[in-house]
């Protein structure tokens, strides 16, 4: 095991479907190449339910989920070089890799052909010290796998880039989103509202699938050009065809052969979210039109820095509902129904004070 | 109605899953810009199967199946610049297009936006006409659907480049299939051999993944370096992380994920066989290193002729048995067991011969 030593407050779930409580952690003292830093947001992904639930199997227990923190620079080791105490800093859905493999050397550390170790619900390296993830005070993380936050992005808005950011960002770049293509985004959550901006930045015609007209006006103002309601079979058929690629947030089994129909020739639909089951894939809804369904995982340590500088320079960062810890259990409720616009981020004051 | 004037004898099935019996057909007088052409031999693709059993619904009847032609220009309109009489030449699935629209414009009529007009169970762009295939003595073809067959390709191997030749080239081509690439190629069946010989040809490391160890010498014999029989869990377990590209001629239902599993990140698996079902994907196989599962069919005509000259300048024809027509029925039957290495070619003049 990690030597630790630095007690931190957090929150956990103690078994699978628990509700999240106060918890005690450790976390290490910072190494030559750590960095430590004190939290100050942490946004609520809907993986965190996911993996709280032990949905996609194999949970850890005591979980301390979060993945989208942002926060300030406490102490660094002594090789550290990019960061010094002050700095403004995030950290994602990742903390180590094995930085050996041609993946890793590529800068995407996310597809590490060992394995990517996750910022929670893991284990390190070794194989046995668990990760322990952002819903908490303090955290140690190697200095390759921390990032800078611009200084145009205030660090609550700027949580929920180290995953629903990046997640978006990532396929967007690789799919070549860009003026004169045309992108569909489906699903406005946590993800798709993301996906909406950046496609936008990025010069992209953007198109809003979603079950109802609800959130048309946001979508709007987020920069979409189109919206089709999927409960109006007249505004899907008139989409047909459309796209030149289709980033997926909701990947429901039901609609993937209707979205696949959404795509022109060569078009590309990217799986982003993850439900637990098998989507059933006509081949007629890929071979005729030369099409391609693919999937992506949030983005590597270079392009995360990348898509932060990105939304600095545009401004981008999400819509936000800002919580005090107390209420986290609430808002999972609240994220299953998808009554948030758009992001929980939870105010990591609230945690010192409640301790 | 296309006015028919040119009487031919055929081989027809009358109703779905019908014998194919002797049929008089016509063929259209050609117009300024047909070519009429004296056919000498025509593959039996396994769609041939599938369509006079009308497992894809909507099939026509009478149903003259076959579209790998080759035969001998007998005679052409007077705007047909490309070939004159006594040029060997072959017809593939497509009879025509739009020839308008952005894909035909591309040289890509197989995914015309307004519809490929296929060589059978098809009708012509009236609306009307049916569209009869390759099982006759002889066929009217729109000069730009008629491709030139390589002096250097004898004209039984050639056919089944018309389809199972083109099929397999094109994605190769599209993903980039070549030196320093693995390429796998799944299935050992008409369309998966022409891939092993052209995938080799191209400079690509090809690995054959089948069931069994039956067709590893042939396998080997047409260039493939490596074998995967699926019966061997080990060579499955083995076989996961390796390629960049795999050409599925089969796919299954079952081995979807399986397959998946053996990309390396950023591969690619094409579909060019088309099952009736639909393919149950994991999002986990696809997501984890980037994965894409894309369609791919036939290929457009300066493709189709760019492949030719390519199989005429490697010396790649199909493996193939040569039948007379009168053992179509029992070649159908054969066909379905996978009895045949590795396509049967109808020697036309036998039609002449028998009428």
């Amino acid at each position: 095991m990690i030597k630790t030593a630095l007690k931190t407050r957090a929150y956990a779930a103690q078994k699978p479907g628990d509700t999240l409580k106060p918890f005690e952690i450790e976390r290490r003292e910072p190494t030559a190449t750590d960095v430590l830093i004190r939290i100050k947001f942490c946004g609520v992904c809907h993986s965190d339910v996911h993996q709280v639930k032990d949905e996609w199997g194999g949970a850890r227990f005591p979980m301390v989920p979060g993945h989208e923190i942002t926060g300030v620079v406490e102490k660094v080791g002594d090789q550290v070089s990019r960061f010094k105490p002050g700095d403004r800093v995030g950290v994602g859905c990742l903390v180590d890799s094995c930085k050996e493999c041609h993946s890793c050397k590529a800068g995407l550390e996310q597809y590490c052909e060992d394995r990517p170790v996750l910022t929670y619900n893991d284990v390190e390296l070794d194989g046995k010290t668990p990760t322990l993830g952002g819903y908490s005070n303090f955290i140690t993380v190697r200095e390759r796998f921390v990032v800078n936050i611009p200084d145009s992005l205030p660090l609550d808005k700027a949580a929920p880039l180290l995953c629903a950011g990046i997640t978006t960002y990532s396929p967007l770049v690789h799919w070549q989103a860009g003026p004169g293509k045309s992108v569909a985004v489906v699903g406005m959550g946590g993800l798709g509202h993301m996906a909406v901006k950046l496609a936008h930045a990025m010069g992209a015609k953007v198109t809003v699938i979603s079950r109802s007209l609800n959130k048309k006006k946001d979508a709007e103002a987020m920069g979409a050009d189109g919206y089709v309601a999927t409960a109006d079979p007249q505004a899907v058929e008139k989409a047909q065809n459309q796209f030149d690629l289709i980033i997926n947030t909701v990947s429901s089994a039901a609609d993937m052969n209707t979205y696949l129909g959404m795509l022109k020739r060569d078009g590309v639909m990217v799986l982003v979210g993850a439900p637990n089951e098998s989507l059933p894939v006509s081949p007629f809804a890929l071979i005729p039109k030369r099409k391609t369904l693919a999937g992506s995982t949030i983005g590597g340590m270079p392009e995360t820095q990348e898509m932060l500088d990105f939304c600095g320079q545009h401004q981008l960062g999400a819509d936000i509902e800002v919580i005090t810890i107390d209420k986290i259990n609430e808002a999972y409720e609240r994220l299953l129904k998808s009554d948030v616009r758009y992001r929980f981020v939870i105010d990591m004051a609230s945690l010192q004070e409640e301790a």
